[in-house]
């Protein structure tokens, strides 16, 4: 395994005075605090033992059953012996790299792609290969590179990094052709709740439940220091889930797991979601804003309808490896686009997160990337 | 892999009713509950932002450094770089199969050990090697065996499921042998601290720092369902099983590791791992009394002088396997002591817990279990 880019690169940030777009962390100010303490109280008080002892690998039962309802919401058919609760959705791409990935087998992926994702199949030693995508996502007529492929990595919404939003024609024809080749689907969706203007279009794993496997995520809409996600998975692959991940971990903390359930069980995330998509999209415009009048001539950019990230391209010469050391010296830090790709990667792209700091630090950052940029592209 | 044996019995033993002497739960009422209370209510108050965001791969580092200064107090150098936060000892070992384990190596393993290391350590697919043991642990004549090994796997102290614990000079020799065959050691530690009389010898890695990979966990001193524990590698190990953790979860909840950090940075343990110890030595007396009382002729043991298991070797003919339906119609459950074998598994031991249930309840499970037993051996 190689060093790992973005763990550098936190650490940067750790440094006082860096304005720092490069890590997807979510804007603290949207953490439920006050939901928090007091689920935590009532499981400490009413629980103690339970949330405190051992727990089944599955999950804790009422939390698969809301994931279950909350999915059936979204137009997909689940049984709650479906969910698997996992430690972040992270250690889902993990139990599904433990499962479905062997030696020398082949995985398709996006182009650009989760760097996370890369990470934890990487150990299990796949090829990788590349589906080429436009801004809509995979190009169904290059589908046919990832015949025989164990599956299909996808993000279809708000995509880390790329922040794009496959189509709901597009997510049909790529069904459709993926069913016809016998490709599963890995549908990672993290972001899907954080839309700006409208909700993303049904997920593919609504489409073709038997070949998708499903991961979601309670990091972007509650708190990542959970370390709370959930896989559901075609009825014959839960068994295989299951028991990778009892080898994991045993189990994710029960305690961790009826905090967020106390929380979520009466409908708060319907009224605490929106919040955030406000929040989110007035930092969307302001990034927008700042890249409008900072960015030297030859950068190009999509604003996103959702999610975390935005994607910039740079001059053909630009190398965005070496202009981060000299962004972080300017005062500023982003993630090198090149991280995003098993191969061929584009070294004039980077990613930008607009949801850490405040618009002001936002448009300071972006100033200064604006300036280092210039000076490096003449 | 195959269908998990331990699964399959927890189920069993969430039947109302069911004396479980199977499962390897904590006792609930050592569970320090108003501390964890305190705790957590401090840690969302003063800290909240902090506790409930992103956090570094390698864990809180005044945990970190927590773990560093007690296991220096164990006579072990360490600097806390070298530790690394895990989301429960059972991750050590996902992530230690991760880095050390390719497909056809050799893992070396005592005789019996812990299923559990044997389901973390599968999916890499090993050849287990099985180093024969005395009731002092591995012979060190019969060590060779694991030559070429890429380690050998152990937990010298009130080992999972036998309950032994390597006398100290078994452990110098044992040490001495390893180093000279370059053949590492992974040392698991999870029950140490749970001694009745006196504190087992000094660990392994006291001796061979350099050869050692250490695994630690805070689930039997104060809680399992908060997920933590810890591993501790040299240093030039260190990065690669960094590297693994953050693929596997990206960190372990920050919340756990700031809650568990506030119950014990002054102290708590010293006063709180001596109640354990006193409750359970009652319990192992409980066990020892009614194993004394109702076991038939041909079956033996040894009290156990720490931890929580008892192994018991029943009559040559015994099929502890195709005991167990029968001990769980008659009301109570244990672990048939196969399961704790890679292979030539001894078909006549069980493992017996003796921390979960009330000295009451060790006493009828016994009388049930001697019932079986006598009814199937004649």
């Amino acid at each position: 395994m190689s060093p790992s880019i973005i763990r550098e690169i936190l650490k940067v940030t750790e440094r006082p005075g860096i304005i720092s777009l490069a890590g997807g962390l979510p804007a603290p100010d949207t953490f439920p605090v006050q939901a928090m303490r007091d689920a935590s109280e009532r499981v400490l008080r009413d629980n103690p033992r339970e949330a405190l002892q051992y727990a089944s690998s599955e999950g804790f039962a009422p939390l698969r059953e809301w994931v279950a309802a909350e999915l059936a919401g979204q137009g997909m058919k689940v049984d709650s012996s479906q969910v698997l609760i996992t430690s972040g959705s992270q250690q889902g791409l993990d139990l599904v790299g433990k499962v479905l990935i062997d030696a020398a087998c082949t995985v398709a992926i996006e182009s650009p792609t989760y760097l996370g994702a890369l990470q934890a199949f990487t150990p299990f030693e796949p090829e990788f290969v590349t589906v080429p995508c436009d801004q809509d996502g995979p190009l169904i007529e290059k589908l046919s590179v990832a015949k025989g492929a164990r599956f299909l990595y996808m993000l279809p919404n708000f995509q880390n990094p790329s922040g794009r939003c496959v189509s709901a024609a597009r997510r049909v024809e790529l069904v459709r052709a993926a069913r016809e080749m016998g490709l599963p689907i890995v549908e990672d969706n993290p972001y899907g709740d954080l839309w700006f203007d409208a909700a993303p279009p049904p997920a593919l794993a609504s489409q073709w439940p038997e070949g998708t496997v499903y991961l979601g995520s309670f990091s972007k809409v509650l708190a990542p220091g959970m370390r709370l996600g959930y896989v559901v998975a075609p009825a014959d692959l839960t068994p295989k889930l299951l028991q990778a991940k009892q080898a994991a971990d045993l189990h994710t903390p029960g305690f961790n797991q009826r905090i967020v359930h106390e929380v979520i069980r009466d409908g708060f995330l319907r009224k605490h979601v929106p919040s955030i998509r406000a929040l989110y999209k007035t930092h969307r415009d302001a990034m927008q804003q700042a890249l409008t009048r900072h960015m030297p001539a030859g950068c190009r950019w999509n604003a996103p309808s959702g999610g975390m990230f935005f994607w910039l391209e740079g001059p053909p010469s630009l190398d965005a490896v070496a202009l981060l050391p000299k962004a972080v010296e300017a005062g500023m830090a982003f993630v090198p686009g090149s991280a995003f790709f098993a191969d061929h990667p584009q070294k004039n792209t980077l990613r930008l997160s607009f949801v850490t700091v405040s618009p002001d630090k936002i448009e300071r950052g972006i100033e200064l990337l604006g300036k280092v940029l210039r000076e490096m592209v003449g």
